[in-house]
């Protein structure tokens, strides 16, 4: 992201840096701290095991207001008992009083390994450390951006502006991905930021559908993380007349943040653990929604089939028989699969095509494979990434 | 398997040639004819794609009654259209006509690419050759066990003898399985020949029992195969008393023919593609046997925690984190996790262990991966393996 390029959302200051936590030396504690209470909202994983820091932010997230949140990397601090669940008080209680905030005002997050208590020593130093050094500037969004990933090669951002009656809305957001990812919840880490005038029962609302259409729909390997969140707070301070559901203002908010969402988690499953191209999976004509999520999770979650897109083998035989085994309603001659754009199997038959020249379309960064049902109506998608042997080292070699 | 421990069911001859369908040059036709006809049972994929061979065995095992098997390996005959069933016919009466039987005691299996036509001037060769090969020894058996494998890299025989009043009945198995494989349903391909004295229902009823318990239970990459089919076939031949439900004979074959489909079973996930070690996953104490299967299941359908099963690494973390969104009703601080013998997780915290001596133990070629969930009374298990950087490059150097 280039610094003329960023709007920065009014009344927010950013800040991440290296606290130790992470044996690389890379940064690992993230700040991001609103001048004034934000209206807020939260989606979480649905895993039954989660970390003291989802608990905490469901119950502070609930009366839709928010101040600060604070994020370290390298320990996700899950599975850690009750020393576990008293460290992130601790941690929330240290923010509030830095900043003079309620610390109910406080959210958590905490990723990286599973099983171990925080450090808290280097942790505490790390929150003071980053305290001093917040700034309302994209050096320091950029700083929050990279101090929350944890194996992800890039950071992710997304940024927009949209002019609404009485003032223009900025909007800023960062992810982190890469392992973990499975789709149906919200991803491991977002954060959006705006300026926006809104209550907290409408950005709620909206922030909602649109995780449930980008997040939700990243699967990187179908295994769902213990820390999955997305947070959204809203500043109000762009001085917009307040969002209402319905409203044309709405529909302009909605969309910018559909596509900053739609974006990051784009750039989530194109940064998956040893990817080397994102595949946005469309399942289109199927009979029921649950079908078209049947059809569509088939086939990301076929670790043959991403072998496949890592190969750029065009192989339509491994996506046609995991339609086929799928559950979802299916006239075999109904069946029409194209691979980046080229037909490769309609009736039940494949199609004659040139699989030298389409595995050269499946080595571009970025490609669709689209299956349609022809039974139906309902279409679904997700975004996924190939399945290298880079994802195998990354995984096998990670130590516990 | 050595020669002097071969009982082979009598009745029966084998055989297994080269035909070229394979461009490697190694077997790819297997026949096995019965002197008479058998009783026969068949369990086939539950895929809604399938090649015309599963629907013509279905067909063709209705009656309980079958005399000759041919497998084709290198070619699955799957989405050719008419021009497939048209061809998977004529081999059906070509058997039939050379040994003079019926041709709908004729049962055939294709495995391997999908989407080609056969080429059936070289399996007609192929036939002809194998058919003039046939033998009653255990060097027959051998051959027929080779021809059947495609990515395999050892073939997987069983074999047991069964003393029953009026007659020892023996027992012989053999599979193929390496990729595209998954539970809840018949493996990719089995066989099973036996010289019991046992009617059609009977045996089909048992089959179906223990194809459940053993071959169901094997998941090497969660992908279902479009052929995947296991046949019995009784030649009657021992003169043992006819085989009836519930008495002490039936006991003791079912629990023969039970360890033999469970070696298989074993074997085929141990010779998983790519694979350097067999893990039983056992799931214990869920509240459903829906719930047991939901846990068991995310376990081995996550490339994550067979990854670290590859780097021989305790990671209890992604174990307890799919039992988290499985779904299956769940108490953590009620959860136990024990690898490879060594308990490493209770109470919803992890538990001191040495990880150097627990990974030297994951070393071994077979261990198991216990998970209580103690909420109820249900259990179950999968066979399963570690996802290597081998079977990457096996799947994204395969050639559609």
């Amino acid at each position: 992201m280039k610094k003329t390029q960023l709007y920065l959302p009014m009344g927010f200051r950013f800040g991440g840096v290296s606290a130790g936590i992470k044996q690389s030396g890379k940064p690992d504690v993230a700040l991001v701290v609103a001048d004034h209470p934000c209206t807020a909202a939260g989606m979480f994983t649905t895993n039954k095991i989660v970390g003291p820091a989802v608990v905490i932010d469901r119950e502070h997230v609930k009366n839709g207001r928010a101040q600060a949140v604070l994020i370290n990397s390298g320990n996700a601090n899950t599975c850690t008992g009750r020393k576990g669940e008293r460290n992130a008080l601790v941690v929330c209680r240290d923010i509030a009083r830095r900043f003079d905030i309620r610390p109910d005002d406080v959210l958590l997050c905490s990723t990286g390994i599973i099983g171990h208590q925080l450090p808290m020593r280097k942790l505490s130093a790390g929150i003071a450390d980053v305290a001093g050094k917040l700034r309302a500037s994209a050096a320091g969004a950029m700083r929050f951006s990279k101090a929350i990933l944890t194996t992800d090669l890039r950071p992710k951002t997304a940024n927009a502006k949209v002019k609404l009656p009485g003032g223009s809305v900025s909007l800023f957001g960062c992810a982190k991905g890469s392992g973990m990812i499975a789709p149906n919840m919200a991803t491991m880490l977002a954060f959006i930021l705006t300026d926006a005038n809104i209550s907290a029962a409408v950005l709620r609302r909206v922030f909602r559908e649109v995780v449930g259409q980008t997040f939700n729909k990243v699967s990187v390997d179908s295994h769902m993380s213990t820390s999955d969140t997305a947070l959204i707070l809203a500043s109000g301070r762009a001085g917009n007349a307040p969002l209402q559901r319905g409203g044309k203002a709405m529909k302009s908010f909605r969309a910018a943040l559909t596509d900053m969402c739609d974006s990051l988690a784009r750039q989530i499953a194109a940064d998956g653990e040893g990817a080397t191209c994102l595949v946005t999976v469309q399942v289109k004509g199927a009979a029921t929604p649950e079908d078209a999520r049947r059809a569509v999770c088939a086939i990301v979650d076929s670790p043959l089939i991403r072998c496949a897109f890592h190969g750029s083998d065009p192989n339509w035989g491994r996506i046609v028989s995991a339609v086929g085994y799928c559950g979802a309603r299916l006239k075999p001659e109904k069946l029409t699969c194209r691979i980046a754009g080229v037909k490769v199997f309609t009736g039940g038959r494949p199609v004659n095509f040139d699989p030298r020249r389409l595995s050269q379309r499946m080595k571009q960064p970025a490609w669709t494979v689209e299956v349609e049902l022809n039974v139906g109506r309902c279409d679904d998608f997700r975004y996924t990434c190939d399945l290298s042997g880079e994802y195998v080292s990354i995984n096998a070699d990670y130590h516990t």
